[in-house]
């Protein structure tokens, strides 16, 4: 396979080394690396299978599968539902149903595969939530030492699936921020693998396979939007690369706009993109219900950004409360059970239906990204209902 | 398509009708009913779908789909690993890796289709956990309204589950014992549609499918033992029922030796099965941390007790602290993470290994019927970890 790695705001261009992560010139923040193919050189058939593991694009997967099972990653659900949010048909794509449950297993199976195929023994991340599960699930059970490094604040729920898979968790009594900061600083130090996706270019190899499976699932018919949710901005560039990378191959004939939703609450990587080329990164302070994609210091905001400029999309906020509204419509509409984060989305499309700012005969897909199983404790206020004595229950339906 | 309902206890032949779910001589506990096709009449060819829905299996499925969606049930993965507990090949089919993140989604799907196909316009269970949160979100969205009586005392998180599916949900003051001969006598007064699979023949037809699809996804090769973690006793049956139907049909030359486990602390299927035949329900005071197959009053024990038997099969018991090492031990290893009922067979291979039972070069499949995100509060026992200051940290690594 041929690839090389550029980057993202000087274009230089770089030969993949097992150790190169970022722009010599541009740093970690502004030099994130984009993979790119020899398009020309890749001739593809509309012969995929809907249900496939992401390997079967192995022509834009820079990686092999090393590990000791075929965790079957991809080929999650498409739903289409008639008549949902007034659409003629509106697609949903759920990544709850994956392997450690969230769309971050797209990402961890390249960064594991990777990781043993260069020959490491220890990958590591900083994260509290759905990347370090993933990490630590997919990762369990092969040759690879995993370390986490996550706040001490970490819900003791979280911090038990991360020591259940066996993963070395380093609790840090500090902020998010500087435990991303310290591991990276470690990581480096140490010479492990790093898996984080606003650093390590190969994992918006596995996130854009969404986008992918998007056109496969809908018989490569293109759809006028996509909506993801956004908080560090690494899975919405992937899903536009994912978009992009197919219409290059000539196998769909356009891209659809990509929409990202953030929460009023934390709503930076919109902010940027709003003040302007050229982009330039801020630090907010954050504090949305929506956990997943509730970050201040968006590491891949320069990516998302240009990626989804590059596809005549834009921003938009909905406040915390549609959140938790979509996450419980989406579940009474459509049985689809999910986190904040993955509901966000929806919020978004039911914000601009509202304000005519979207057509029933628009074709709009959503991605989900994580199963409701994750944060039940965000619906737990409806859970203020009566009980009945046996007696009362028999005079009520007897 | 061609079927009739047969008493397990007595033999006696009915008519499939709307109403019909017991023997009228039997009652319900001893006269559950077996769906008995013509098998004759019925010619399959082994190119079915590894990864394809409940619904390909169309000749042996009494119900087509009416949902508004195709929810995609079925198709899980069945894993393979070289070595695990000693095994030249242990595999493991995991269904927590479902639409609602268990293996209750198979059968939920047929009562739901079932009861929109025969024009109910109210379908209802009692159930604390997976059948109930099963049925809330396969049924929603469609035009069936869902009751679901619980005792009050569910866990919260739980309760958000089903409210957030829109189930009408009544919490009463009383034992799941109590609560689940209520909910009957109400269900049949009002005339709902019943999802319960030990009253329900249909349900099973769902519950069997797991068994077709290990075989299919084995390239039909027969396993020596498949072991499944034993509650009520359905699962259990409909796996047996799965595996003697595709034998039935020539698909297979031989069925597996199916072995039920169950937790010592709640394991009144293997007393009833122990005590011989005829086989003769008790109830027992149970209280197992696999909340799961926590059953006292095993409301399809005949039929199990038969199944079983008839597969060559029997029941074995393992400690409480062997389901959570379990639950442990296969994330640390595979990256399955499963509830705790979920991982109890694994911890019955685990067992018999260490008892010499099972040899190196036997064929073993495990059943892993929930995900571990339904129970994270059953490993939190595990997150005794220290924590580190941000200096610490840099002393430790740097």
């Amino acid at each position: 396979m041929s690839y090389f790695l550029r980057c993202i705001s000087c274009g230089e261009e770089y030969e993949p080394t097992e150790t190169r992560y970022t722009c010599d010139h541009c740093g970690d923040l502004y030099g994130t690396l984009e993979v790119i193919y020899d398009y020309k050189k890749i001739k593809l058939e509309k012969n995929f299978e809907p249900k496939g593991s992401i390997f079967q694009f192995k022509e834009l997967i820079p990686a092999t599968s090393h590990t000791a099972i075929d965790h079957s990653i991809g080929g999650t659900p498409l739903y289409k539902f008639k008549g949902l949010l007034g659409f003629e048909e509106l697609m949903i794509k759920f990544d709850g149903i994956s392997f450690s449950s969230s769309y971050k297993d797209r990402a961890s199976i390249i960064a594991v595969n990777k990781a043993i195929e260069l020959g490491f023994d220890t990958i590591y991340c900083a994260s509290t939530g759905n990347a370090a599960s993933s990490l630590a699930l997919t990762a369990a059970g092969t040759s690879l030492r995993t370390v986490i490094f996550v706040p001490s604040t970490i819900p003791k729920g979280k911090l038990a699936q991360l020591l259940v898979a066996g993963a070395e968790v380093i609790p840090i009594n500090s902020t998010y921020d500087e435990v991303f900061d310290l591991s990276l600083k470690i990581g480096r130090e140490k010479g492990w693998y790093c898996r984080h996706s606003a650093i390590n270019p190969y994992l918006l190899e596995g996130k854009k396979t969404g986008a992918y499976e998007i056109l496969i699932q809908n018989d490569y018919k293109v759809p006028d939007y996509c909506f993801v949710g956004v908080g560090d901005g690494t899975v919405i560039s992937g899903i536009c690369k994912g978009f992009k990378e197919f219409y290059e191959l000539g196998l769909v004939d356009r891209i659809p706009k990509v929409i990202g939703v953030q929460s009023e609450k934390a709503a930076t990587v919109k902010h940027v993109f709003d003040n302007g080329k050229p982009y330039t990164p801020i630090i907010e302070t954050v504090n949305s219900v929506a956990d997943s994609i509730s970050v201040g210091n968006p590491r891949d905001v320069i990516k998302a950004c240009k990626y989804v400029e590059s596809t005549g999309g834009y921003f938009i906020t909905v406040r915390d409360e549609e959140i938790i509204h979509s996450v419980k419509e989406m579940a009474r509409l459509t049985g689809i059970f999910s986190e904040p984060a993955g509901a966000t989305p929806y919020a978004g499309v039911n914000k601009m239906v509202e304000a005519g700012q979207l057509k029933e005969t628009d074709s709009v897909c959503i991605v989900v990204t994580g199963n409701g199983l994750k944060d039940t404790d965000a619906v737990r206020s409806s859970t203020e209902v009566k009980t009945y004595d046996i007696d009362e229950v028999k005079a009520l339906f007897l």
